[in-house]
């Protein structure tokens, strides 16, 4: 079978390889569809080799179809339609709260362990979440960023009819909008990718230019004075966490879905004044994937239109070099089959 | 009567003048105690001159007796003793979300208007607080310090059996841990202040100095490993910042106490990472006030051993003058009688 191998460096190599044997617990999946997430473009730059040790296989955006069931593998048959929660808790410590999702000594699958750009895959069976028959293989690896989209909702505690602002319109804070659109709140998106913008519009959503127009006052336009009852701070700069702090309502809630790798200047007085909430949210809790699975198959989240670009594996290296090049891509699939 | 002018560049001045005639709506207080807040201390510092503009009369920790009531103000009587709720909402706008406490328009009095630190105080009705029979009128002036602490714990939603670590052990920190512990909580105090900490040891209140000691190992010891449930961040310094997000379990709650002028650098990574919470806090609601006085009527805090010095009013000059001094100082008191 082929594998995709991240080298280091900015670079892919496909190795044809064989299966790796099967071990109890686990599943071999037939691998469809695997997106390339944000995360797996800032490996490809090299930012993450600490933890990701070349050669490795990356990928943890999947669909597929289970191949072969290992010892003790209950509830699961050949031919189901799956796509994979890609998070492997390891021993529980007691600072972790009893949170298995964000645990300590958690091995997120995809990064920290082979990852699921490889025609076959092996896969613990808890890690697995079933497609509904109506729903297509590539939605289906679309499921895992959308799985991220509503915990970050359901941790903001988001109402219907609420103002929420979302500070960062790529794949995930675009995710959230529509998320939150499909609960019934208003939705505003800061962004200032003009192509994004363009088609962040083109899907209904309003959109707010911040280096063309005043945040604060376009977010007072938007709620009648009432200002942002939630914001999802999506950006990971400091522009946006300065944002976060001037849009909200007394007691508005504040959610924080970027990776800011580096301490951001935070105006906490803001806090304090207005009595603000912010609310780490990481990854998901298998709930979210079950929420992820039912709004895709409802077919009411226009996610089709987000796939920019479907292309064979071995045309992964040109895939990554691309998304670097091209403003106006949103989520990239790699085919598997 | 006598009252104290705050007259700018550090200086205070004690003039005889009349009593401010009485509005509808109003009381007037003879007054018996006013606690000398940090606040205070600031607009002593010349820090608040642009929101205090001198001469002006300060002061908002106050008990007294009703001594006249004004047109249309039911339910009060001459004799009542009471403390004040030192809130004057203005009119609301919609970004408020009904939050009265902190509203937009909102005058603090004793701040933005004059303050009790005058023999006899006009004040609303709508902000008094019944003080109870067996209250002293000396404890009566530490309620609204005591209802901040009040409203800290609420908003942090401290619950019984939970770690607390209180960083920062100054009279708002110190009563923050008197009421977590009244209400079941472990509670830890950072504080690098050796009077102070040796003054709330003497309270029975565990203490890290986290200049001597590593404060991440001294919260882990606290917590068999658990780490902090809520932290209070009431430092006001960045190395308080840097700590707050440091201690939480996963899942822990930050409460913003302090008052920030600055943004600081905040570890934002650390909230996606464990999904903490960051709940800003500011002053209080009614029902902190009464949960206040009845905490202090229990008798159940050793609030008595807070109060450092009680002065006359005459003596005002010379009391700030000590509180910047004086390392061991916790709470002082001006007698009006």
């Amino acid at each position: 079978m082929n594998a995709l191998f991240y080298e280091g460096n900015h670079s892919f190599n496909i190795k044809t390889i064989e299966k790796t044997p099967l071990q109890a617990g686990e599943v071999r999946l037939k691998m469809a569809y695997v997106g390339v997430c944000g995360t797996d473009v800032h490996i490809y730059h090299g930012k993450m080799d600490a933890r990701v040790k070349p050669p490795q296989i990356i990928g943890h955006e999947v669909s597929g179809v289970i191949e072969a069931i290992g010892e003790g593998v209950n509830g699961w048959a050949v031919g189901d339609k799956v796509t994979v929660r890609p998070l492997n808790p390891g021993p529980e410590v007691p600072a972790d709260n009893g949170q298995r999702h964000i645990g300590q000594h958690l091995k997120f699958i995809g990064i920290d362990s082979a990852g699921g750009m490889q025609q076959f895959w092996n896969v613990p069976a808890f890690t697995l979440h079933r497609l509904p028959e109506n729903l297509s293989l590539t939605l289906g690896a679309l499921i895992e960023p959308l799985a991220v989209a509503c915990h970050d909702v359901r941790l903001g505690e988001l109402q219907a009819g609420e103002h929420a602002v979302v500070i960062g319109g790529g794949p995930i804070g675009l995710l959230i909008a529509l998320v939150a659109r499909q609960k019934g709140a208003k939705v505003l998106v800061s962004e200032v990718n003009p192509h994004r913008i363009a088609f962040i519009q083109s899907l209904g959503i309003q959109t707010v230019n911040p280096l063309e127009q005043d945040l604060v006052e376009a977010v007072n336009a938007f709620s009648a004075g009432a200002m942002a009852d939630i914001v999802f701070e999506v950006s990971g700069v400091q522009a946006g966490v300065t944002a976060m702090t001037q849009i909200p309502r007394v007691r508005g809630r504040i959610v924080m879905v970027a990776i800011h790798s580096e301490p951001k200047a935070v105006d906490l007085f803001r806090f304090f004044w207005r009595e603000i909430k912010l609310i780490g949210a990481r990854v998901y809790e298998p709930v979210d994937f079950d929420e992820a699975i039912a709004l895709a198959a409802s077919g009411n989240l226009p996610l089709e239109k987000m796939i920019t670009q479907i292309s064979p594996l071995a045309a992964a290296q040109e895939v990554f070099e691309t998304i670097d090049k091209n403003p106006a891509g949103m989520k990239y699939l790699l085919e598997l089959a």
